[in-house]
């Protein structure tokens, strides 16, 4: 059997005894963590380092997102103590009925069990899903971008090291690995994997979607739209397209087209040219450009005759992801909303708002474009499922069959 | 491009579409299709008596379900009528709040989209998922047994015809197709269908489960337990577990393996084994047997040292579908409970009361062993997912990164 598939048998393990963990300890877990980062932050800028000097032909963006500093580490140990602070997600009581006169029926949250993380290069993201996983009782392997292997290794050692110290804690609940192979092997291993999330590159998600069975939580795409309705405000209309695509372009909630009405192309389309130039944004009206994500200051534009034109737009050419529509009327607004088919429909608000934190959920796990369990921002809960749990007293089906108990309508 | 490819493209279309139908007009196809399936009684008895004395080959089981009688009819339209009366589970508001003053977060149910359905030899299956997909606005690409064929074909008709009556109402939601070449083309058109639910045998499932990308949501085993604990209730214990092997051995939720304490073995077991042979049950305890779903009357005996041993037991060989213990001790159910990693966690009941009209969901779509999405028996809540809205006034991100606005905490 090969180190992955056993590492998965004993992932599975851990995220049994993990089900017994009260919120308690779980809490004194990632406090443990927090506290062993702030410790070693020496070793981890020296593993960063090597990491650094060994990365010759990477791009400057991806340098950056290698690169930790102070206020990365700080923000890193932050964000563990922040996830002490949110309210467990685990053994929470859906609602609770009687089916029949002493047949009691419980709907209770409980984690899903094995996740496989594998990420790009960004090391942050190590501590933020180990410590989403120990809140959650799931059991994750993770696997890091090559480039980040010794700050990986690093970080994985420290957390590993501080749920040590922690008695009887099933310290399997957290795994690394390390290469390609040892991936595939992960994908394969549908008996003892529940869920994988991707987190980086279209195509990373795209190459794991179609070479496993295990669901998969992600999107590949952001190609998110704005449409100004006739009935839209210019002035929140031209401040919402510069926000959404300028304030960081290559994040995936960014806007990608522009969809104008028809009845304002002579009036809106200059004042948007103008404003584009003075923040530098190129733009094409191309129609093989449609499916395009940009990922820097640069987008399409179209003109569509009428609302039902835009929708049809999106829902053709669209990721799912977050759409929106700039208009004063209230019944266009709601028409919009229904008709486009993504995870995010907004009204007079920009596109960069789609994120877990800004909706108030504490973490984020990732973004998802899928249509089951979980859709748009994702967060702590996303890592639960729930059990039915029923108390009886020796009740038999057969009574009820043959009429001599009733359920509760 | 090939006929089933054109098919999903519409029924995504027509799922789009189906996003603005009201209740009342959902629930308007509802009562055209079961008023439909009255006036046409005598059609659907003349095309399964085709299908009937085509039915050579197959086996005595298989002849009683392909079989259709006025009762099965008559239950089949009361199951229409049924879900006209359960809530509208689209347009539902989960909650809503404010992140920001002045913007408002919603968090709203909507359909998944396109579910293909597999079922089996059962033709009463296709006006059930008919039913729960209009009134979930879902389209449906169904796929019936060859050998009801005919039956199928006229019940297909008799709801399109229903549909065609109601103005403007997209009846490209509701789909068949024919052959197992046809499987093959759904189950790669990942593009345009959001869900599979495959309703039959195991190797159905599992056939499925390997050959396709789309999210598959149903259970391939029922490999139940009874654990009899060292603090059962002897005649709870031999009641619920003869109920649960007796009561229906063919379906999924009866009982397959009995586990029972060592300290109550030499007590319980000749009991048990009385019992059994009163009811007509056979049994093993070769371990070989312990992945076994009998289906008939027969189950596999194994004496565990301990609760743990019993829970490891049944984490190993179980399928996650549902199983009990039976004992007096609260702590025992509990963790028994708790530790157990099934959609159905039972304490002193039957197993066989796992199903979704008995947890009174008042439809039952299928029953799902996933750790995702829906688990346990699934109601029609399990055909939705959910959509973000967000309503603004021209609010931008950088305002409240450069600290001009906070987010409400």
């Amino acid at each position: 059997m090969s180190d992955v598939i056993n590492m998965a048998i004993n992932a599975k393990k851990a995220s049994i005894d993990a089900l017994m963990l009260s919120s308690e300890v779980k809490n004194t877990a990632l406090n443990k963590i927090a506290d062993s980062l702030e410790e070693n932050i020496n070793k981890i800028f020296d593993a960063n380092k090597i990491d650094l000097n060994n990365a010759k032909d990477i791009s400057s963006s991806m340098y950056n997102r290698l690169k930790l500093d102070e206020n990365k580490i700080k923000d890193m140990i932050q964000g563990v103590r922040d996830i002490v602070k949110l309210n467990d997600p685990v053994n929470q009581i859906l609602w609770e009925k009687d089916i029949a006169d002493g047949i009691t029926l419980k709907k209770v949250t409980c984690p899903i069990g094995v996740i496989g993380v594998i990420f790009e290069a960004r090391p942050d993201v190590i501590t933020q899903i180990s410590a989403l996983a120990i809140k959650s009782a799931n059991a994750i392997i993770l696997k890091g971008g090559s480039e980040a292997e010794n700050t990986n290794q690093t970080f994985f050692e420290i957390i590993i090291n501080a749920l040590s110290e922690i008695d009887n804690f099933p310290k399997s609940i957290v795994n690394l690995i390390h290469t390609r192979d040892d991936v595939k092997e992960m994908l394969g291993a549908d008996k003892y994997i529940d869920l994988i999330i991707p987190r980086g590159s279209n195509n990373l998600v795209k190459y794991i979607k179609s070479n496993t069975k295990i669901p998969v939580l992600g999107h590949a795409d952001g190609v998110c739209h704005i449409y100004a309705d006739e009935f839209a405000d210019y002035e929140k209309a031209l401040n919402v397209i510069i926000d959404a695509k300028c304030q960081y372009p290559s994040a995936c909630n960014a806007v990608e087209t522009v969809l104008i009405n028809s009845k304002i192309k002579d009036s809106f389309l200059p004042l948007l040219e103008n404003k584009l130039k003075e923040n530098g944004v190129q733009y094409t009206m191309k129609p093989n450009e449609w499916h395009k994500e940009y990922g820097e200051k640069s987008l399409s534009i179209k003109i569509v005759d009428n609302l039902d034109a835009a929708i049809t737009h999106i829902n053709t050419y669209g990721s799912g992801h977050t759409d929106c529509i700039i208009t004063e009327n209230k019944e266009n607004a709601e028409k919009f909303m229904t008709y486009v088919d993504s995870a995010g429909v907004y009204l007079n608000i920009s596109t960069r708002f789609a994120d877990g934190y800004r909706y108030g959920f504490g973490a984020e796990v990732g973004i998802s474009a899928n249509k089951t369990h979980a859709r748009g921002p994702v967060g702590l809960d996303g890592l639960t499922i729930y059990k039915y749990k029923l108390y009886g007293n020796g009740d038999i089906v057969d009574d009820f069959v043959k009429g001599k108990r009733q359920f509760i309508k």
